[in-house]
């Protein structure tokens, strides 16, 4: 055993015994140590997503998130510039906003009443002595970027490169202009699985013949090498030179046209972000039940028949984006057999509900999706839970990526 | 202290502090620890009732059940045979069915439809590169003893003997024909008490007289050796010369016609099983409210007044059956403070409700007695984890039987 | 790091780590086993406030309390006197009585009917053996004293001294007559936060102006040395030359006239106990809504005038008296964020709901003050989980009496 009930745990054995190509051992996904250290070692470490600069447009405005147990509020200050604070007053450490957004003029703990600026300063702190170093009494600061509308903090203090991410995405996601965007609805999920789990779900289209049957009639990835007929083929063929003409005229590319997913994450060579254009399947211009536009086009878009736009973060973000619409999702992990999960909608700035869109039309395609998976995932967990759970095998056709995933995670775990 | 709050424990310091003749020390009743250990040593390694082989009557019929983290599906396969297979898919650990019972073709993981045939074996596994090892990756089996109906499961590699209880039991079980029954009802408690207390309050009847008063009028198990009165001598004598002229008739004995309760468990002989056929009191012919019959005559009775057999097994089972009805009673341990259980009522395999019996009239007797012992379990745990507990003396009379469990249970604990 | 995942926890060092003037570290307001260490080291050592002795006027009247784990019965017995038990069979450690209130002839265990005098001396256990030794199996006692009306227990074989916090609080609390007074509301709140953080709010009135408009009103408390303008100063004259008149008629004495909070804890003489007579500000003669009289003259008051009485004892307690009204506030730990907390307002034993005061009137000021206190502490313990909390410094005008807890504190943790 790894891992005892006085929750010791000898990581470096537990990781060496994980065989080549099968899942992970139990503990992985059962035991309250080994979360924490996912937290500390990859959550605390990396560049986590926590949603979009869209979100808080005028200065003052502010979301809040939680990475673990550290509660921050996400601000755009008086320069335009947005913030990541730590939302704890440093004073005695109350909380300062508990609201999941809003606009604040200046961030006033309820308590005792210390004032910060936008930016964190401290403003005032009225009743405190003389001699209080108030230079040194800011709220903390986290570490933000802005991709294209897409925030990314790291609590570290000194943070890993994100030029690379942003060189290899940020022409990919330009077009979207999600920088702009407006939220037309977020959805939030407490699922009952370990955040790998959710992982390993999202990296596999292995389960997607019988479960998501509005996802395989958009597209292509459900197909992988050992099951493509010379007619699916002929499909994919077929829609990639259509995507491609419409492609041409905006400026872009399609960068995945095979059946299969793209090949993601790569541990070899540390890349843990990803962005590719794909084809959808005949008779859909966007990741909608029946294929057809329901909302004005996006971003610098003219014309319907882009394909879809994805991209994906390790450790906690993938996103679809369509012509008309961009879907993000946000994994927090909150203990070993519970993820928080943030479903988030996008669409044009000036697009009125009721008017340009209806949520009944834009949300059904990812909402299903999402759910279908939450439920795959929290049976997955019922059963690794138990005695006799053994690791067992990956498809190499199938789920290769899958098997990218547990490696970039045991890497960025041992690292 | 035995168990600090680091959780460590000194198993061998902590048995030998047990006073003789008294109730255990603390840890034994409120130590997460301890309840880890019982799962592992006792209900890991000994025969554990699941339920009645007439649940699953055809071919694919099956219920599921857990013990500790053990999630189980009990299944009759195409060669009528019932098997205990792991509900875990052997791809990714997916539970395969998540519902208390029903009825399947083959089992069909959920979430990429690996297949398994009805004994377990891997059918399909569409996806899978070439090179799997089909031959390995059937669903892990337990053990599972059929005996006259009532089903035993054992998660060991190699289990306990089986053959002895087989031999004691089978005779005065096999005239209920509980195997061909028809289950009535099943209520599902979760008794906020460990299950070693739920035992205790099962292995007297001291505190029948005050809190059960449907029981007390029924059977003659709540008089004991010190307070047997002539009168009351009288009256067990008259009760079981009327029953033993019915059970010759039936071809069966009255094995226990003295006050008291018959004596169980037996840890001196390793004795974790008993069956005996008791007297009921004047004018009952059923344990019933009324002590009248109040469905058709099960098995192979041809009277109504053959008193009760019951029957017991640790670690966690016992069963009243009167000559209309059988109630059998199953312990799963959930926690230091949690017990789950259930009780399930069977009749005649043609009884149909409405018609020959009402769950009205069928159920009161045990399901009162049941829930007035919970009550008192949840009374006990309660005080128990208060830091003034100390273990108390149990009755020579009126108590034998729980000094008996625990003795067994200690033993059991430590083999 | 002072606690790591395992829970182990390096005390000494943990304790050294505090920066004098400031907040505690983390660990002691979030740590499972820093709130053992809580329990232990102080609650189960210290004389803590249970309740009220006119709770229980009536021989057999009892109230029931647990302090930490272990329930206590706090009875009054047929000598008047008022014992506290606990409330824990010594047969096999039923819980005796469940319920929060009532009256007993005996205390009788719903088990087997074990049966306790009034003052825990077993009276029957019938059905037991012979040489039982029933005079060493009463219910086991704990200490208890009864100052003025306010009960107090110590769960220690070795209480400490009590005599000095009667003498120094008897003849302040006498002419209240709480021991006469009759319980007009008892309101439950179950507060997420940590019970250090209760008090530490407590302990100052920094946080009044914008948090209790009511109670600033009412009182000089939120004023302290840096903020009193000769206004102020003139106002708390003004009000102290009323109070005096009436107060020297009923021969009271007012023993804090001045802005700010008297002090309180002193861990320097180890003083964990204090009384002091308050002036109210003008038009206030009750700490109610409109600083009016809502209820009959408590005790020896002869007119209204008389200021407020108040009253904390550490680990546990406030009481704020107005003439015609007492409040108690108690404190019970129930895991590193969450504390138990019961307000019981006392009023005159022959006012009558109704006719003489109505809750409305009585309650709002004392149920509004505490339930922006809750929220408050919610908050803060919300703020200090984060990894981001850094322990900040205490006002030394306004948070002295903060800073006297916190030493207070961990003076008595590590003694």
């Amino acid at each position: 055993m790894m891992s005892d009930w006085n929750g010791k745990l000898d990581l470096a054995a537990l990781v060496q015994s994980r065989l080549p190509g099968h899942s992970l051992p139990q503990p992985f996904y059962v035991d309250s140590s080994v979360v924490e250290l996912d937290l500390d070692r990859i959550f605390k470490r990396q560049w986590v997503f926590v949603g979009h600069s869209c979100q808080i447009k005028q200065p003052g405005d502010f979301f809040t998130v939680a990475i673990g147990k550290d509660p921050l509020i996400l601000i755009r200050g008086d320069d335009g510039e947005i913030r990541a604070l730590h939302n704890v007053c440093r004073h005695r450490g109350t909380l300062i906003r508990r609201e999941g957004c809003g606009a604040a003029g200046r961030l006033v703990c309820p308590y005792h009443q210390w004032t910060y600026e936008r930016d964190g300063k401290l403003a005032s702190c009225r009743g405190m002595h003389d001699g209080i170093n108030r230079d040194a009494l800011g709220l903390l600061p986290s570490h933000v970027e802005d991709l294209e509308g897409m925030l990314f903090v790291c609590l570290a203090d000194r943070p890993p490169d994100f030029s690379a991410a942003r060189e290899a995405m940020a022409p990919m996601l330009k077009p979207q202009r999600m920088r702009e965007a407006k939220v037309a609805k977020i959805v939030d999920y407490d699922v009952a699985a370990n955040w790998k789990l959710v992982w390993e779900n999202n990296r596999e289209c292995y389960h997607c013949d019988v479960n998501h049957p509005q996802y395989i009639k958009a597209n292509f990835d459900h197909f992988n090498s050992d099951d493509t007929r010379p007619e699916v083929k002929q499909r994919i063929e077929t829609a990639a030179a259509r995507h491609e003409l419409q492609c041409a005229k905006n400026g872009l590319e399609i960068t995945h046209k095979e059946t299969g997913m793209a090949t993601f994450p790569d541990p070899d060579h540390g890349c843990w972000y990803a962005a590719n254009r794909t084809t959808l399947a005949e008779g859909y211009v966007s990741e909608t039940m029946d294929g057809r536009q329901v909302a004005p086009l996006m971003g610098d878009y003219t014309e319907a028949d882009v394909g879809t736009l994805r991209c994906r973060t390790m450790p906690n973000m993938w996103n679809h984006s369509s012509c008309d619409h961009a879907v993000s999702t946000r994994l927090l992990p909150a203990g070993p057999n519970r993820t928080q999960v943030r479903v988030m909608w996008l669409v044009h700035p000036d697009a009125e509900e009721g008017r340009d869109y209806e949520l009944e039309k834009l949300m059904p395609f990812w909402q299903l999706t999402s759910e279908q998976d939450w439920e795959l995932c929290e049976f997955s967990q019922a059963g690794i839970s138990s005695g006799a759970y053994r690791p067992g095998p990956y498809s190499t056709h199938k789920e290769y990526n899958v098997d990218a995933f547990v490696r970039w995670y045991l890497e960025a775990l041992t690292q």
